[in-house]
């Protein structure tokens, strides 16, 4: 139940974040729709088909495109109201990374991966949804631009497989990590951390 | 044989506005031939591999690379008069995702899926060839621009599952709805009939 | 022996074709290195997803992943020395599509496909790496535009399975094939040949 929650919330949160991008590009409400779609469901669907556990899980729940569309329709309908939410929209996202970095690992481990290939599927269930979102609205995806985003994604995927080693319970192990995502996450906003800038500002020309 | 012409005519279709869009773009031989492939199977190529039915349709059948094929080279060689068949372009389009969208709602009823899925699986079959087209080329994708497009896959696709509740020949059930996927998307576009505008003309600024 | 030596330099050369790419797009340190993934083992993965080959090669060997990041840690170490390495450059890229061209065409015939299916593979596979780092890039993909490239996998595919008609070993047909994809290439490089141009200069308006 306590996963439940949290995982609709991440999509909830997703799907909003695509509603937002997709309305700045005047998509009309078709393109919003699906633009909402991709970047919830975008990351686990490129894990499902890498793994070639398919059908993908979408087409075997409806819960996904349930969720996706009352999103939709509430943030289509309260779309001037959203730049009040943006805060707790960033808070979503950050929990929605969070808890699909350690999905997307589970999946792996279920297969046999060894563990960086494990959280390498988990930073992309995590990251792929928005990149795909930022494609096919014809951008540079931002997650390439030095902000730490992927990066909570890998240092807490590799965080739960060195938490593994120590006497502690899988589902503890579970949300230490997804703590360890969302903390720095916040952090790095907060602070305004980012990666470092690999090129030199004396590049002028 | 009727499923087959059609089929034919579909994969014409779409590679002949392949090709119309790589030429625009000025893309080599090669180019216009990658586009005008991508935008005949593209669709059906995300469908089974979402579904898992690997190898893809096209790897198993030769048909499809030598439709394809025999039209780009058509199609470079009478490309001056491409422009006197624009309409019968968009017709055959329009049989087009007719027909592709009925071939994957079979697809996703074969292996056991929700109604809902199964039109969505019909939709991206139709439509995925011309988004993946519009991304080769750099384009935000046509589709997501307020035209009846989707639409006409997604009402034709439930109304296929509500004929298939009267007493009636799944075939029968077939034409219908490939039928009104059709005419939607005629009279769409002959009145003019587009997704409701959902910004405000007053946001200038 | 011989071929994991080639298969690394492949990646190598690859790897860096990304770098050199991503940085001229000034993507932070991670947008770098997955643009190197991606032109690494994109065209592999399009391959082993439409065969159904999953999960996917460089998600069950670890070297793929080690040498990328290796690679890609020299490369922005070294960043200032790359524009002196251009040429060695461009031959590994050249000896990379070679040799991924028949890896492609391997990985078909163990699963039936005929010869024409098992050279778009091999294309794909050689191909569709660059073809992804332009997307994520924001460009139309550069094989789009006039250069022999593809076409040398594709005239170097199909000579493999006219060596094959000859009394000769498959270890020997595979080595003539790879340097005919070279081969043309590099003499299509040499001497300026491309793609007849299709569209006439008087095209000005």
């Amino acid at each position: 139940m306590f996963y439940f929650i949290i995982d609709v919330l991440g999509i909830i949160a997703f799907s909003i974040s695509g509603v937002l991008v997709a309305m700045e590009k005047k998509l009309d409400p078709f393109g919003v729709f699906i633009i909402a779609f991709v970047t919830s469901v975008g990351g686990g669907t490129l894990r499902d088909v890498l793994l070639g556990a398919t059908p993908v899980f979408w087409l075997k729940e409806m819960v996904y495109i349930i969720v996706i569309s009352v999103t939709v329709v509430f943030a289509v309908m309260f779309r001037d109201k959203l730049k009040y939410v943006r805060t707790s929209l960033f808070l979503f996202d950050t929990i929605g990374i969070g808890l699909y970095t350690l999905v997307g690992i589970e999946k792996g481990l279920n297969v046999g991966l060894v563990p960086v290939m494990c959280v390498a599927l988990g930073t992309m269930t995590a990251c792929f949804g928005g990149v795909t979102r930022d494609i096919l609205c014809n951008e540079i995806p931002v997650i390439f631009r030095r902000e730490i985003y992927a990066t909570a994604c890998i240092i807490g995927g590799f965080s739960y497989f060195l938490i593994l080693q120590l006497p502690i319970e899988v589902t503890y192990a579970n949300i230490v990590a997804i703590s360890i995502v969302i903390g720095i996450r916040l952090l790095a906003v907060k602070f305004k951390i980012a990666l470092p800038n690999i090129y030199r500002a004396s590049k002028k020309k």
